[in-house]
């Protein structure tokens, strides 16, 4: 698979970086809200640009590995909190219809069978198979669920969406993106798996072994994103990939939500290596392989509010922060317009 | 002066926490969401309570203290700012438009002439004196703009606020700020005086010294807000105070800016201790004192994002996680409404 990712324009966040020193505010009083500016600037190419309307797709997928009692739902659980999100229900309904985000939810991979109209039907298989005794899926299975994510982000895209949130739903996902984040970087499992959705210590433990025995049976290429996803991997976490790629192609900016999706990102970063450029990290999960697949991709979070719920919650709440950050590049006065003295020009009384 | 501020409802916030357990969420997987929402039950008395609309209060004034060569820029930058600030292209402003506020600017003590229609005229003298060599204000004058801030505060209130923000814009402020919390705590002011906005290490150096002398000098009592105010305070700062009163008097949840705002909410707790219980810190400024006077407060902060420009806008910035908490609440499904299992009732495959 080939994407063909833009370079970042330098040269324009250079040129916001001046102009926002001319606005009528200390410099750097602004804090992360002029770097925020800067970087978008360099993803789209614009001096002042839009973040609205925010578009946020959530892709559902089960997991086979579940059958090894890593989580603390049953596997049914994700098809009722599909049901709950297209009803409106669930907290990324809340927050994006706060923010006035476009919202699509696509079932890649629900084990059971998804009925709902709302729900845009993309199914690939009932759920991956359990990658502690065999492959995950087919690589053509993964190179398909790219495909999808790719798709439904370039039709939001098309539709006029200005930044991309991708989330997931999904019982067992954060399994496999601790095998998939195993895969990529050095780090121990033990640091990076987390309780889920509110596991015993025990399961934790058994958690943590599964991942670890997985990773060793299965031997995926940590330099090959379609041998990773395809024998550890999720179809949801495919697809995210995917929606990212779609946007980054298109300069479209990345607000990234907690665990699942950073490593969705960083699956998308080696399948295109420049893609990580348009991706800004929303929050600091209280998951903690989230940490991990953060330093992975040497970024550094905007909100630390211990959030842990993932389908693109924390990207969702962290979005006012990206409106106020293009809303103050575009809005504000320059000390010039303004008639007001700054410190260089300023006769200072001292 | 006395203010009549109301308990907090710990049982509704008691009530709201259980009823948060029941939302289609792992249990306290929306993190700081959860305890805000819990706390503006708290405050508010209400189960689903509103922060919107929002008002936001700016006082502006001067400080004689500049004399001292203690910042960056001239006194006359005050009336200036306030120009900007009324013509709407100062950071508050666009902050203020993007979560729609109600927007007040209020001259308590600009030194120059203020002339300019939408500024609210209640200049009580021309700026404070020069408070390393004599008081800053009479107590009439601290008192009389205590009363200013709760007057302005109760009409937006009565106009239908939900939320309170109060900034200030006043060349000087972070000096009187940081002689205040000397007075207040125990913190050397070296640790607390900072650049301001943006002032040489030989004026930093200044900038210490006037304040351990002028704290020296003045003696204020620690235990009189009126006391300390009036010899070594800002004009803005207790307006501030008096606005922060009139909220908590009415169970209306206050949003904390920076370094200057939350001073001025240590004073308005000196006057009346409960009042701090319907504060928020809405950021971490990257103004040193400010954590001083957060931790005088006890509270923690929602965001750090290195901002250190005063005005209410790290407030401004921050409301719409208040909102994301507020509609978590009245929005989300439960498990029971949803027919999701949830943990306990789940027939759990492990």
């Amino acid at each position: 698979m080939k994407f063909k990712v833009p370079s970042l324009n330098k040269e324009m966040g250079k040129q916001v970086s001046n102009y926002i020193n001319t606005l009528t505010k200390p410099v750097g009083s602004l804090g992360k809200l002029e770097s925020l500016a800067i970087e978008l600037a360099e993803m789209t190419g614009e001096p002042f640009p839009e973040v609205s309307p925010p578009g946020v797709i959530v892709f559902a997928a089960d997991h086979g590995i579940t059958q090894e009692g890593v989580s603390a739902f049953p596997q049914e659980v994700t098809a009722q909190m599909v049901a709950n999100m297209v009803n409106g229900g669930a907290a990324i309904n809340v927050f994006s219809r706060q923010i006035g985000a476009k919202f699509k939810l696509v079932d890649v991979g629900v084990a059971s069978e998804v009925v709902e109209e709302g729900v845009i039907h993309k199914k690939i298989r009932k759920g991956t198979a359990n990658f502690l005794t065999e492959e995950a899926m087919t690589k053509a299975e993964a190179v398909q669920a790219i495909a999808i994510g790719y798709e439904e982000a370039k039709s939001l895209i098309d539709d006029g969406i200005k930044c991309l949130i991708v989330g997931e739903v999904g019982i067992g996902n954060t399994t496999s993106s601790s095998a998939v984040l195993t895969c990529l970087t050095d780090t121990d499992p033990a640091e990076m798996v987390g309780r889920g959705t509110g596991i015993s210590k025990e399961q934790h433990e058994r958690k943590i072994e599964t991942v670890k025995r997985a990773v060793n049976n299965r031997q995926p290429n940590p330099q090959d994103a379609i041998d990773i996803l395809s024998k550890v991997g999720g179809l949801e976490m495919a697809a995210m990939a995917g929606a990212m790629l779609a946007a980054a192609e298109r300069r479209i900016p990345i607000l990234l939500d907690g665990f699942i999706c950073t490593v969705s990102a960083c699956i998308a970063q080696l399948l295109a290596p420049v893609s990580s450029d348009y991706m800004i990290v929303s929050h600091h999960s209280a998951e903690p392989g989230h940490t991990a697949a953060i330093n992975h991709l040497e970024k550094s979070p905007i909100l630390q509010l211990g959030m842990r719920l993932g389908e693109g919650s924390g990207a969702a709440v962290a979005f006012p922060i990206l409106e106020s950050a293009v809303k103050m590049t575009a809005e504000m006065a320059t000390f010039e317009s303004a008639n007001v003295p700054n410190k260089e020009n300023a006769k200072i009384n001292i």
